[in-house]
């Protein structure tokens, strides 16, 4: 059965590649076209910082990592990209590194900046990967790290008296990505990001609240529950996408306790409170006392969590052995890949109803790009080949 | 038939007075809870100044121009919140009057700016309002005008080389109807902004595009399409709503022309191409060239495009006559009154699928207040009182 998914999962992967590489290439201004119709065309040239960082960064790590994808058209559209950024994205500031838009016109004139630092982890992302192949150094980490932990008055947000600062989960799950992604293989980065990385796990885990049978997206800084909508947000993609990272991170460590944390907390929670009974498939916000989120989209079933899901259970069985979490796996892939995959044109939908019908039907848009799913299955595709060798040995 | 309907629409007002009179004031603090669940609990206490101003308005109204409402108690909320808004909304900046807040905590402190116009027109139109009642006069509308016509860079928005300037049709609109509301039996007042109107009149007539087969949300400043998402963007709701100002606007000045333009751009578009065949109901969001919109909640079905779509044809029907008018008014109002009015506790649902199911089932939220609902009962009641009395005539 195993050997049957990781098939369908490699070829899934052969067919999402293939799908960006036909598609989404700006030949004349160079990076790429985020906006894809479900059979490829453009539907609108804007190009989104999030989304064309993290494309730079999949090609660059399937370049690097999987033998099948060690091909200069892959390499090529990478630099492609990364040129595209390292030119339009960054806005020097007289202090220094300045801020990346979020927005550029196809010839890379800023349309909009967010006041947050997501579109510069993306940035450094890409750039920490594909410099892994091509040696070129660029790191605008440390600026993150001052804007995240000193002092964030460069974001451009106002200090408003009734807008604390909060421990978003976004933020230190973000940066424990980063970390893994600058330290993998290099010992003396690792020792050089350690206090960062205990720093994400402190915060990640402040947020389980409601005596450990809850995970919140927004907390205190000091780890206690906030008030109102707010402070009852529940985003269980999140929460299982965080679970991963955590385990990850505690698999390097040998952390047991922190293993079983990632486990039992950031996988197991998410998913018995996000996982729609009814329809199937995991809800995208929640309230955890019970009311109606006010983001109109929170029934919706977007292929994102479902994404990280199937990551955090393959990857939780692949350490355990534990049975049950092969079943989450099983349920989940089953859901993902009669829901989200289409046969006909490539690539994975996005958006559903609660019911499972497709609302939006388009493959690329301002927030799906060439991330989510080739990253989940080239993940899945790396655990179940790992799964597989040792049955056979 | 229209005896019952206003019969119905007399009793459904009552009801929504009643509820937000009796869940939504806060005591302690002031001003307006605005985040109650189906039966009126208060489930986030933020209080978001576009609705504060809006209640204020609308409370101040209802007591000045309905009898039955002329009652102390509406009086004194519509006073409170007033105050409210003047101590804890305005924030004074050395240049003049500042900036409103878009969003505060229950004890006025600011959560959020946005970088638009519409937290200060809320205001005005709350001001002039209940200026009118108790001869108080205070009026930011030249800081507004100042800000739209000459120079928007006290509104914090960065000027970025993507992002030009655009006629979004939510400026000439709410203007517009701000004009209208401070000129109402006020000559030497309709004199001073005779110019203003006329601008915003000739911004709206700019968003009929494509031979005067659509009316698109967002042009350029000189009247012609966008590229991309934003150039094709419909949204009928707020077609319908510029409707009935334009035709309001044109029964005041004697204008033949606009009145029919009015009528056969800005309502038999929008409802032609934003009603559901399939499911009735108006959608929210719609792309001219049949793409999918990139907004989550694109295909939902909210209350308010319903409420201005009542208004829009009941106007229009009263003026003209023309049955068929009448005709789309039932269809809207049979649409409406099955799926957004709640028979339990009063108030109406926000927020259906595409299916006409309930996906919020709160009746106040961070953008649904006592407003859109209440303004569509009291002027449809208006309107039917008059063709009712018209008839016993």
């Amino acid at each position: 059965k195993e050997k049957e998914e990781e098939q369908r999962i490699r070829t899934e992967l052969d067919r999402v590649v293939d799908f960006w590489l036909k598609y989404s290439h700006d030949k004349e201004h160079g990076g790429f076209f985020n906006c894809l119709g479900k059979d490829g065309k453009v539907y609108d040239e804007l190009k989104y910082v999030w989304l064309q960082g993290r494309q730079v960064w999949m090609y660059s790590r399937l370049y690097r990592t999987v033998e099948r994808f060690h091909r200069p058209e892959i390499l090529e559209a990478a630099k492609s990209g990364a040129a595209f950024l390292q030119k339009f994205a960054r806005v020097q500031a007289s202090s220094g590194p300045g801020k990346c838009a979020f927005c550029l016109t196809r010839d890379g004139r800023t349309v909009k900046f967010q006041r947050t630092i997501f579109s510069e982890c993306f940035y450094v992302m890409a750039m920490d990967e594909l410099s892994r192949i091509t040696q070129d150094k660029e790191i605008m980490m440390d600026r993150l790290i001052f804007w995240v932990q000193t002092d964030s008055s460069d974001l451009g947000r106002p200090q408003l008296p009734g807008d604390l600062p909060i421990n978003s989960m976004a933020v230190p799950m973000m940066l424990l990505c980063l970390v893994d992604q600058l330290t993998e293989g290099r010992t003396d980065v690792a020792e050089k990001y350690k206090d960062l990385s205990g720093w994400c796990v402190e915060r990640i885990l402040q947020h389980i609240q409601r005596d450990g049978k809850a995970i919140l997206e927004n907390v205190t800084l000091n780890g206690k529950e906030l008030p109102g909508c707010q402070g009852r947000l529940q985003n269980p993609g999140h929460a299982l996408e965080a679970g991963w990272f955590l385990l990850q991170y505690a698999l390097k460590k040998g952390d047991v306790q922190l293993q079983k944390t990632a486990v039992d907390k950031f996988m197991e929670i998410p998913f018995h409170t996000g996982w729609d009974k009814q329809h199937g498939g995991l809800f995208y916000f929640l309230d955890v006392d019970g009311h109606c989120p006010t983001q109109l989209e929170w029934n919706m079933k977007l292929w994102w969590p479902h994404c990280e899901a199937l990551i955090a259970y393959l990857m939780a069985y692949s350490h355990s052995r534990e049975p049950v979490l092969l079943d989450r796996f099983k349920q989940i892939y089953d859901y993902t890949f009669t829901h989200f995959a289409d046969e006909e044109h490539g690539e994975w939908f996005g958006y559903l109803s609660r019911q499972g019908e497709l609302v939006l039907d388009f493959k690329g848009g301002p927030f799906k790009g060439f991330f989510h799913v080739p990253r989940c299955l080239y993940t899945c595709e790396k655990l179940l080949d790992g799964l597989l060798e040792r049955q056979d040995s």
